[in-house]
């Protein structure tokens, strides 16, 4: 009787997150300019609403009481009370003013981000950085005190990691990241040097028209299994996967000259919207049956994009559909396409950077935010950390170039600390699990060059999808590969792929 | 004290406002069907946490102090107070799951409307309206019981005409609307035997595309004032005008084949979305700054649709700009626009009708869905109601054409009864304001004819769009017109229009 109160509690706060999700998508997709501090209100006030929601006093008796009855309740439902356990704690460990306080200064931050990053304009963007570093911070202190014996928590750092990525944390990062810096600079000199020796790929000589594009990219949706009765592709500067698992609402950033980048982004988001509308529908408004943390999200993302989109069974799959819309350019040849698909080269931007150089941007802005969260360096310091990073880890000059520095991404902006780890955690999740399919099934390269994508996603909808946040990251994995998450999947991956 | 605390308490609506708000739109305008359910789930659950806000026991008190303490109040404080009043007592009177119970009936309704409505099902259309009527008479039944006496009341379906135009009555409406019956027919037959006697205007010989439609539409509203960093212009089957006062989003429909349509449901709507957004911004997200009734907002609407956009200096006055995008085709010139822009003939699609011939439309439905709600006919019977009213009122043979019979609006569907008389007494009211106008700014056809639009919309900034809901309908037109609405004005406007 307990459970099922705190059930409909829950299903309530689905349909705040619900709302949230959409006004989230429309502030980046369709919100005209003038509508963002109404639009930062409303927002705010729906979060404080869900808090105070989980902050009634009532609440710890429903939990205690769910809490004693727990053994007459199915597993599944063990789970979800223990998820929603979760969710109550945090929300409790958070003071109300704290959080309004958090959405509106993103809020604010978020939307100088556009104008302030094109300007290049550092100076006017640090003092709302700051603000919501510092609101990270109390938010990360205030988590670590409540949550700190429950969770293991080592340092505030863990218990931002912990919201993006339950279980990560920041010893079992270091520890990763400690193999990759190891591995990764070597690895990316002898992948250089070897593509040195071969021919450079020819660039589509053309910009391709932004319709054109588009076209293109819902093309390779449906094969993807994108269901458009269900969902939408729009174009944002910074692409993301929004909505919620009926209406899934992805964007792709659409640049006339790069439809390349536009392609695989699309890809990309699309991996993200399979894995939300692929959830067991069973448990539709249930915290159990939500989506894992960011680490397993990434994966799928990482699984459709850099596992099967840049192979070249793919490319070549696909070659047929990218000549009917781009025409006869042999930049778009599927030798070549795989060629510059699989190009390894140090650059600025995060989003553009090859899967070998990626996990170094990440390490940099990991341990930039972690630094700051646990006072050992400044968000004004910020700046020269960046450019001494860059320098060492992809021997890139950045210095007074903020638009294609700390301020490229709107993760910081927007609140996200403690994000960026997932994405290199999950670049290492889907190279264990791509192994897992293909010891599942063998034919798998076969079945992606006819584009037969059908038991592959059965298999993630199987393994991953279907299985909501029933299971820890760890025993997820575990139960999908046979073992935890190790880094050799993914570095053989690069070696096989690369060299 | 107690007025600031619920202050607090209607700013918190406001935010649910808001997210419903755009919700709305986007449920209109961008999402996917399958989104559907989801959709009104999350918007069900928002209007019962509004209602439950307002239910809360600890509200009575609040506005018990606060009555005691009004005179300590500015006066715009104590129309705040009277409006926050208003919609507690109102949804007080309303049970929580009844009106969860509209909002899913609604949805599922208007959902089914799109495409019930283009296969002209009227059969299957019918237990979803049905339903939908149920709980709206349900819902006037419980007004009516609980407000009866201090709203003044006569009947369950004044109870509806309240929550779309506070003030407005049966009693008045049987009225107005038979002092127009008396006139209207006898009217419309002495227009059209006076526009046979002229040659018909030609019409536009080619269709033109959505997108140059589009930047028409677009090109016409900056004229009349609409700020394109605080809105939206998008498309869809029923033109409408959402959003909130800092984030307007009006829609229009395109048809290729149509283009003068599109234009005047552009037109009109832009005058919704400077009503909204010119309402005063020191009031925001207090009740006494929202817009009055539908039937002051209709009259905004109609005021530029109607009194402005069709008479002759404003059609000569935008002649340039349509000639830019449609091209030399005659059809276009002025003269032959503006004989278009004031046909009159009976037809029947209401959003398509003439000003003549508009109001036969609206009477029509209001004698149905009253009749309805006051159990003297059923939703099984609409069709034959609707039959005989439509030959009757305007000559026209209906039967069996569902799609352009009692299917042809979202009103019902979406639960919006007790909506329909209010586009004629804005269309009154519009004449009237429009005469007042006239009287203040002797010159306004000479502005009108030079698109220097700025006096005629301060005037209605000061005398309508700041005053928000601070004064009754009869006081804001008695203080803008010097007496309470007046059927003659807006005879006398056909007259001089079409005689």
């Amino acid at each position: 009787m307990s459970y099922q109160q705190l059930e409909k509690t829950f299903y309530r706060l689905a349909q705040l997150d619900h709302a949230s999700a959409m006004l989230g998508w429309d502030q980046q997709v369709m919100m005209p300019p003038k509508g963002n501090d109404a639009r930062g209100r409303a927002m705010a006030e729906l979060s404080v609403i869900a808090t105070e929601i989980l902050q009634q006093d009532s609440l710890s008796d429903l939990f205690d009481a769910a809490e004693d009855d727990k053994l007459s309740l199915e597993t599944w439902q063990q789970g979800n009370l223990r998820e929603m356990t979760r969710a109550w704690k945090t929300a409790v460990a958070v003071p109300g003013e704290l959080i309004e306080a958090e959405v509106m200064a993103t809020n604010e931050c978020q939307h100088a981000w556009r104008s302030y990053r094109s300007s290049n304009n550092w100076l006017d963007f640090q003092p709302l950085l700051e603000k919501v570093f510092d609101l990270s911070r109390e938010k990360a202190q205030a988590l670590n005190t409540a949550l700190a014996d429950e969770q293991g928590y080592q340092n505030d750092y863990d218990a931002l990691l912990d919201l993006f990525d339950p279980g990560t944390r920041l010893a079992k990062v270091d520890t990763f990241f400690n193999q990759l810096k190891t591995v990764l600079p070597d690895l990316q000199n002898r992948i250089m040097a070897r593509q040195q020796r071969l021919s450079a790929p020819l660039l589509p000589s053309q910009p391709v028209p932004r319709l054109t594009q588009l076209a293109l990219s819902r093309d390779i949706m449906s094969v993807l299994g994108f269901d458009f009765e269900a969902g939408r592709l729009d174009e944002t500067l910074h692409p993301f996967s929004g909505g919620v698992s009926d209406d899934s609402r992805i964007t792709s950033r659409i640049d006339e000259n790069n439809v390349l980048e536009s392609i695989m982004a699309t890809i990309h988001e699309t991996g993200h919207s399979r894995y939300e509308t692929g959830l067991n529908r069973d448990w539709r408004f249930k915290p159990v049956g939500h989506s894992m943390g960011m680490s397993i999200h990434e994966s799928q993302s990482l699984f459709f994009e850099m596992q099967m989109a840049r192979s070249k069974a793919f490319v070549d799959a696909i070659q047929p559909m990218v000549s009917k819309h781009l025409g006869t350019d042999p930049a778009f040849n599927a030798e070549n396409l795989h060629s510059i698909y699989t190009q390894v080269q140090p650059s600025l931007i995060r989003v553009n950077a090859d899967e070998v150089t990626y996990p170094l941007h990440v390490i940099l802005r990991y341990e930039i935010e972690r630094d700051v969260i646990l006072g050992r360096t400044t968000v004004a310091d910020i700046p020269e950390r960046w450019d001494e990073a860059m320098l060492k880890y992809l021997g890139l000059d950045t210095r007074g170039n903020y638009q294609d520095g700390p301020m490229q991404d709107i993760h910081w902006p927007s609140g996200a600390i403690g994000y960026f780890p997932s994405y290199t955690l999950g670049a290492m999740n889907a190279a264990q699990l791509h192994h897992a399919v293909v010891q599942a099934i063998p034919h798998a390269a076969d079945l992606v060059g006819r584009l037969e994508l059908e038991p592959i996603f059965n298999w993630l909808a199987v393994n991953i999808w279907q299985k909501g946040c029933l299971l820890s990251t760890d025993e997820l994995m575990r139960e999908a590969t046979g073992e935890a998450l190790q880094a050799h999947y993914f570095i053989d991956h690069l070696r096989s792929r690369y060299l």
